[in-house]
């Protein structure tokens, strides 16, 4: 009966991590991405005053975890592109998001039972993608094990990583925080993935890769879910990185915490140092209505 | 009869685009080009305080189209930088025009039936440009469409699409505006290109590779020449392009066009917003004076 | 008696340019450079508050050469990742300088008699390196002697060439200077140097690589060691260099020695325009001290 479970979990798996991800999780993935940049501040006047600027930006959202990794393993960073049917859905997408008539693609995306369901098929997509970028650099570098983290990371994060340029792109400028300086969840999560999937393809953990697809997955889209939600942007990590940061690196205890949690009244109007993906829905929401 | 002209024709455009292009053409675009740098704000004083800076913003303005190319096809950003002749040509273009003694050589080349002659060579050495860049792209990517329309932009627009990081080179930061969010007539008159070229190479077009040539090069540099010599910024697109971007994307009507021929008193200021080669005439030559 | 010298400075010289570089010389390099990272107002907070972006910026300290110069060849930037051990290396240096109890080893290795041997012991890295980046241009590109010195000269400069964003990483973003517009002593003689090489493998230097090496090592040793001894960042160039430039260029005599020796007051608040390396000794110790 127990063999029997794990059999069925293998193939469960296995099934799951051949799985494609063309067209249904991709354009989930792009719905969602698409939806975060219309979130941006200035994101929906950029869309009036220049629609190549703001198609461009859409692409970075859709395509930049592509894009980054490309540049990493020093391809053509639009190496990509040859895709077309994907560029021309993420195209599609762009355009509805943006210049749908009554906004009606935004509305009905962003109606909270719809955008949980995109929001978890955008993690089983983000998942792969950091195997998939780990297993590519594990072919281009046998032994570079850093190598492989920093691909599968960039794979994970995507924009994140380029968010200073993507907003210089939309005439925006702000020098003082980067997704590096300051995580956002997904970024972290990216990380630690990353070095998981390192792990893995250099066999210091006893687990097969369709199964560490599969937990993965599951962890992040519970994760993600929960998180969007809740409207919270606390990290299930906080503790124990306040803790390992505290003795590793003599950080001051529990800031990551409080930081995210009880942010004090002083540190309110520092919203640009919030990252994109953690801001709260009502917040946004507002902003792009008064937008529009 | 109509045969004979039609033969003629083709003719000549194939003799028209098989013509090389060093040393006069691309003298002639190393001289316009260098001249737009001298023209910008706060470069005379940057030759003077750091020659090494000076020189790489002229490499940037001469070969920004290739070292852009080179990046996105994924080769060496100075790869052209090879052709030995062609950086000693524009290196010694450089010095002439920013360190002849009493200025004579810019004096010579801004002289007005002189600066049409080579803006109109200049716009033959661009539209060649983007057909080898199209093609080059297509060699790679052969259904590449989205490649070949990014490749034949960034070989025909060039330093324009990297103005902020040249302009950084030379210490000024300007964030709030790029060549992508306010195109100027070259670059917008490039992606035009580059797609019509993409769509010839394609075989979507029923015209030849020559014949495209000659035709967009003739548009060009007819272009350039009556918008240098009348010292006007406005763009021949501008009235089907406000209307297209009213239907398609919503923008108000007629925005593109009233912004550039009857800017409100309350832009003025904004001179930053106003891209480098849309500048008049007769504000630059002032501001070069000045400065030296 | 003199041939026996001169084979015995050959032999000396060759000895000297095989000598292996790892571990010792390069635990020099990550010592000094990432010493030079803590120099930097603001990294200790960084590091406490991000140890991820603090890392990053080590080792672009460390390894900023070989990341410019592999995407100036076209290849990828995180290729050197690929030595495990010298990432490692590199890293437990970055932890033992910013997190070592009572600050114990930075105290160790910035007692000036142990210090100034690492500064040799750097420079020493340095020559390496830019031979090694002239060899290697050489190799891709047989007449491309302008490729050649950039890619020297970014191997022997290496992260001060991209220390704008490098300082983006860690939140701080000054754009009226960076290093090609006001080059520190190590940059300018980077490039004086990388010519040098170039010149030696065009055959057009009457002198063998491996004395090359040798005495241009030594100069650059004896520099380093004289002016991080005295607390000074005059150039040895300083007075044949104003005279070059005002013969060539027309800069006004001695400005550049006038400019570093004796700072007129009114520049005294302009200090973001001093680079990193040519601070002055004390006060970088009084700000470092101060931050912890």
């Amino acid at each position: 009966m127990d063999i029997l479970t794990v059999l069925n979990l293998g193939d469960l798996a296995q099934a799951f991590s051949k799985m494609g991800m063309f067209p249904v999780f991709d354009l989930a993935y792009y719905i969602v991405s698409i939806v975060y940049l219309k979130y941006e501040p200035g994101s929906v006047e950029v869309s009036r005053r220049s629609p190549v600027a703001s198609w461009l930006c859409a692409m970075l959202y859709c395509f930049g975890s592509y894009i980054l990794a490309d540049i990493m393993l020093g391809s053509s960073p639009v190496d990509y592109f040859q895709h077309n049917s994907h560029i021309l859905l993420a195209s599609a997408v762009w355009y509805l998001i943006f210049y749908c008539p009554l906004n009606l693609f935004y509305k009905c995306v962003t109606f909270l039972p719809i955008k949980l369901v995109l929001v978890a098929l955008k993690e089983v997509v983000r998942t792969r993608k950091i195997a998939a970028g780990v297993h590519h650099a594990h072919h281009a570098y046998h032994h570079g094990f850093f190598i492989m983290v920093i691909v599968g990371y960039v794979k994970g994060s995507g924009v994140a990583l380029m968010s200073n340029f993507e907003q210089l792109l939309r005439g925006v400028w702000r020098p003082e925080t980067n997704e590096i300086l300051s995580m956002s969840f997904p970024t972290k999560a990216s990380l630690y993935g990353a070095i998981l999937f390192t792990m893995q393809e250099a066999h210091w953990l006893p687990v097969s890769k369709s199964i560490l697809i599969l937990g993965f997955t599951l962890f992040m889209a519970t994760s993600k879910v929960v998180m969007t939600a809740r409207h919270s942007h606390g990290s299930p990590f906080a503790l124990i990185e306040s803790w390992i940061c505290h003795l590793l690196f003599g950080s001051p205890l529990g800031v990551g915490e409080e930081d995210h949690h009880h942010p004090p009244p002083a540190v309110a109007p520092s919203s640009p140092l919030k990252t994109k993906e953690e801001l709260s829905e009502g917040a946004r929401k507002r902003k792009v209505k008064k937008a529009e």
